[in-house]
């Protein structure tokens, strides 16, 4: 069994019942998710040892956090106790052509103003095949913008492939700055994940006549950026997920791989949305299991996209699905018939 | 700030979970609504000053519904308490073929059973810019309809515009009485609105070859029908809204306005619908909205039409948006993307 | 008032709220549902004196069954108490892609237990006209195998119609088994229903380049199963619904009939789907109400296919119609319009 | 088995989840309840058949009360369908020293405004053994006031026994008027039930030194007023049911019985509250089911006593026990051990 | 109508179902609440105009929190929107020997991190006649401490009223800190509430052979607290109030109160609790509303207990009581029975 | 950190809301549970190592299942997975004088129907330092009663500690099966943990003059019953619960230790019930880790006592509690104050 670990936050996550506007709803759901935290439960889904790194607050809600991870099959003994807070965020469900809503709440988390030496990467690395991160990490704080580096350098040094989400948060930093800082990380990354807008909003790189939030996408675009990223960074692969958002509850999705000097390109799925947050992360999971697995590219990227297209018809950003799910999916059942 | 005053019923809106029929739930979510109290939300929730003018039980129903009412910055203090009953209604929510169902018990509410002089006209239009109400509120009682025509010429007399959608409610009262009662009180009203049923069915005026339950919507038809309101009237401005029903959960919907000799024709948006209920109240909203503010024509259209869109993706009949969410839709970004 | 008579299992059936998976649940929604008690109730809410056969247990769950089925108005003297268990199954609503999972645990339950004499089927079939049942009774079963076999004598001995849905189950027993029980049955069945992958599953019997898994449904092929059919048992008519799954969301219904030598097409429905379980039987419910009250064959088929259009549209596995509701949809209503 | 017929007004009943304050609540819990329909649904509890007169409308509020008088085991064939509206109340349920709400909202209900001969008395009575009203079927208008007598009448008539609770509810109607209807009604009264304060509301008959809002009861004071009460209207039996409040969650309860002249006091059971609607009913019920049974009278009362304890320890109205449960309290298993 | 103005942090509140420990929870209740907006929201509840001054978040949970102020008659339009984060905190019911768990996050809120010349005090107590502000507000950051001191000398050079509950928060700063910064505002305060522990942690002030964590309340002791307190700071009076937990479902509640060199001791109820989060909150906005009304001291301190004991048995923060209600309780009506 | 294997049965538990009867519920919340589930839940929030070894179907539900027990820290990797079924049960809150209802549904169970050496012992007592079990898991079928005697077998050859609660079942088996196989077992059981009725039930120990169902104990009957089990079986220890059912909301829960020839009585609570199902299990959780931490007597007793005592305000059959809320109860701590 392979082990994959991964670094960043996990938050508790509210949302009303159904369609409801937070200012209409007396209840919330809660469930708890982060960037790294959904790739790894996706991963432990998959049945890898997914260890995922975070501190949390030592009191109750810490303890559900950590409850909730484990339920899912992640190994949490390498997650922190501690600190003063655990970070949350609100999502309002959209609909129709009104879009969700996302309310961030997550400064002074334990993890954002944790030590980068409170990680004890020999251990946490021990035994582990590859190391995921994404550019929310980094943006947290300096501390962890340091402890990533930490993290990348003890990774390589053990010949760990490493793999990072590009994932550009405005509300966490500037351009300039995620610019700055994600280039002095990306020298140990091997394999580089993005979504549409990420390359042009974290390096500036973007395809001639492309643009993102109109929603046009041209394949031309998207080889030509995947190219110049890897080129500039010395990455191994460059993955992109391709999004077309038609309405709240509609959208097509698809991904394109860039490896060895190909370009792959995955089926489209129409998707009826039912919460499509943590789409991204279970495509990147979808990415690291296959890779894991020595999966062909364009193999590779059928899994990821079948994977992350599952992901949005399911509730709250964990992806609850089997490697049988997925490939059965890939393998051609996509009209959702019932399984008795 | 404008202040808009409206007139009418406000009811105790019950309807199952989900898309549960009426006779398989064991609780009813509750909400408050009605079509004058509906347009009382939706502008506060613009930052209008919004009055809404009605009578409601003084028991603890009552002080739900006040409360429900404030909450959403509506100025209740013109809500004279006291009566019997407050009006309630069910919603049924339909999906695919199968219909949303409404039934109404509302006779004998408070506000039905109100008299005429229990309002202090003089009062409530200090100050006041507008005066909405719909030809529901005549439909309540005989006492109503007078109430409407002191309201109308309280209102006149003060120099304040006058709207009136035609909401015309079978159950309330038949074609007859509502053409006679409805066409006493057109004279006041400046601006008139209606959806694509309501002026034949009160003015018995109809388009050629127009058939409204089959979903014929023809743009010259509902051309002929506003000019010919509008000549008969003599309205300043008339509004119609457009729907196309598909299935209970899909409809095509669009709007026309008739104003100095002109017609305009809105964007049509294809909806999925949340709850429809409200559709055409959050449009009156709207356009009510834009003339304050002065908008031309064809920008008061499209953000009525934009704002009566957004509604049917929010559960419940209060429009709860606001006027940047309105202006992001009309500016272009109909795509429902997440926004952080 | 016509009297059918259906025999078969009744179970408690759990879901998650929405579009929750199990895994993810704290809590269930119950209900009741089995493929006869499904066609009960349905001709229960015609107005039909609907008798539904079966055995549960004496406790507060089989209670709690006999409870559900009189509150939609069948008749439940003729329902055993006794026995050790009530069976109970799980769904898993599906969505987009991902298609609905169904999970059995209905072995051993009182009515798969419960030994062939202990129905009286003289005073079941008393005044009745109709007997009902699928091809999941005698699967559960040697027992019940042979009570079907009891009931189909004594209601051909009284002159009552016959009716089987032939409802292959893979988890109750084999194709093998099946098609050795079933055809011995058959010989008393004067109306055959099946969808469109049973005749080959019982039977074997498939016509040319139809794959059903595949989605791919040819009104040609279906004509040739259904007069194979008729042929081999000698059926009165035989129905098949016809399925074309888009997505979890959205699929496609119609059905065909075969009477008289005569081949009857309906109108097929893009159905957004609520809840599909249920779907067929309500099909068959719709098909006997037809057949009691002398509907020629192209009218019954279009009750039958349009009352399990509506079906889809309802949680749960019982369709909530009346038939008024039916008859408006089949008379072109269809695009689901409130109904105040 | 016995047939007993009640009639009477049956609501829709709203109440908010759990301790909720109405002015909180977003959804509010949905039941059925009247006095009389909750005699109905007890005695169908205890196997007998149990028939409810009443009228509710045609619609689907009126489809899912009849639905649920159904499921309990409830003969509705005498339901008649029509009118405008089903009444409704509001429970808001106290708790500590805050006591519960009830909001009554059932004026112009369909069985208020039914006319006295649309029920077919002598039809209804066909096989009855017992009749029961309250003094709230004749408070609705005065044509129940009449159906009342003309029920009275003509089970009279048939030899069948009456009941009557008083059950004064001064929303309704006057002391006065009350006074004067009832004492009409009571001369075909043989079994007399009251609670401690309606025999003075309804008769202006109290016992010296007796102050029921203070909770004092003197057992004298009510032997007092049954005698008094036997005497004046010749009841073959008085029954009053005793109710000492020391907070809106606990309750002493028990009864009394006077019936061939001799008196007799319940076993007293200090109760914790889970919803005390429908106590006084649920005792009827038992003296009824008791009476019927040929019970001695100590006997009676005990159950009846145990019935509507155990009723309060039950949410809504209806009492939701069997024979045997009662039996059980009774017998002396008042420790509430768990039952496997 | 008096006008009050308080001055403290609102929050959001989170709190799993019923009974549920945070980690079993898949839902959370949410409510707003804070000392100083309970106190005004239950002034607004009897008929005061109650201002709340604060600042919340410019997005979609601060209109939530405002909206809820709002629906319960709370004057909010000196509440100030900007700054990063609403201040949240859950609550874990707790229940018979398990105590309820609260946890706080609320570091780094919108009000904690605002200017203090940002209120402007002038506006804010125009009309005013009492200032609230308890313990909790100056512990919130330096800023707001000043804050409260410039409040504080705006209110009295009005020669408005000043109360403050102490309400130490040993999580927000340390006894030490507290007692130097509360020491310095009680030069401005008129009345001063406080719970039994509250006396000794801010100033040091305890009773001799008092022990407030083994719940031995001695009358004399609390005589002595308060004289000490008032001579100390030469309050105008001095509020205690004094609880005796038995259980977390059983307490008792009572208080005295010192003014004019007379001690006063109210009645001692036994509560069932519901919520007892509050508590002290609703007893401070009763003393307000009676010294506001001029009730001499004895009626004062029962109206303030009476409020806070039903507080107690009503769910989340808020005092959602009428002066009718208090009143009634007050005046004797302790059994909680319905009313109907 | 010690290691505890526990042996049996783990079920899918469900319960309608709140005090609803099952007839009245449309939802089940639901857990899982199991005695020897239940004592591993327990001791794996007292931070030991605890180990459940069970077999469960290969299904979703199966994965639910697993994923909780996981969730709360319970080592799963013994857990065989395959079969049909998942054991089920159902639990009808009950209150006051109502108790409350279970009703199984566990027979053909996965881990009833697995074969003994499915489960390699050697493996699953590496490292362990103590093996329970109860007298359920016998009792399940023949072959868990010799997977029973082959566990006990191979702890005792490692030294391993073993204790057993009798829990004698009687709908699972006769008094006279479970006498002679519990009696083949004993001589491997260390500590033997009873609640008041198992002795009898089981063995047929009872002493003079006591009465289990009609609450009577006697302090001297316990002593002289868990002297006989001790010389009979020749335990080290026997640890007796000592409910007393006030109601079902009230019960006051004790308990008793017999070691070394001295008798110890435990501090009795008085409870207000939340949920009582698994107290008896967490008594035997506690007393299992008091023993393992090497606690004298009557320390252990104490903490078994005061967990069990604070499991009974905890919903569902597990027992959320840390240890120092244990010891904080156990020291003193009884009167619930909320903890800030």
């Amino acid at each position: 069994m392979s082990k994959v670990v991964s670094f960043g936050e996990v938050m508790l996550r509210f949302n009303p019942e159904g369609y409801l506007r937070i200012v209409q709803a007396d209840r919330f759901m809660i469930s708890f998710a982060g960037a790294e935290a959904n790739v790894a439960v996706s991963l432990a889904n998959y049945g890898i040892n997914a260890a995922f790194v975070c501190k949390v607050p030592a009191h109750e809600l810490g303890d559900a956090c950590v409850n909730d991870l484990r339920k899912y099959g992640v190994d949490t003994s390498f997650i922190l106790r501690g600190g003063d807070r655990l970070g949350t965020y609100y999502v309002e469900k959209g609909a129709s052509q009104r879009g969700s809503k996302v309310i961030y709440d997550r400064a002074y988390s334990s993890i954002a103003m944790a030590e980068p030496n409170e990680f004890d990467w020999d251990k946490i690395f021990e035994g582990a095949d590859w190391f995921h991160f994404t550019g929310i990490t980094p943006a947290l704080s300096d501390n962890m913008a340091k402890a990533c580096e930490d993290a990348c350098k003890a990774a390589k040094a053990r010949g760990i492939k490493i793999s990072c989400d590009l994932n550009f948060r405005k509300k966490l930093w500037s351009k300039e700055k995620a610019g700055k800082v994600m280039s002095g990380l990306m020298q140990y990354v091997d394999v580089c994940i993005a979504n549409e807008e990420d390359a042009h909003d974290v390096f500036g790189i973007q395809a001639p006549e492309t643009d993102v939030k109109q929603g046009i996408l041209s394949p031309e675009g998207y080889k030509w950026v995947a190219k110049k990223l890897a080129e500039h960074f010395n990455f191994e692969a460059v993955a992109i997920t391709l999004r077309s958002s038609i309405s709240a509850n509609d959208n097509l999705w698809s991904g394109m791989y860039y490896k060895n000097n190909e370009f792959y390109f995955s089926r489209e799925y129409s998707i009826h949305i039912v919460d499509r947050v943590g789409g991204g992360d279970s495509f990147g999971a979808g990415l690291i299991y296959s890779e894991l697995k020595g999966s062909d590219p364009q193999t590779a990227l059928e899994f990821a996209v079948g994977a992350s297209c599952l992901k949005q018809s399911i509730e709250y950003d964990f992806n609850q699905v089997k490697v049988q799910e997925v490939e059965a999916l890939v393998g051609g059942d996509v009209t959702g018939r019932v399984q008795r």
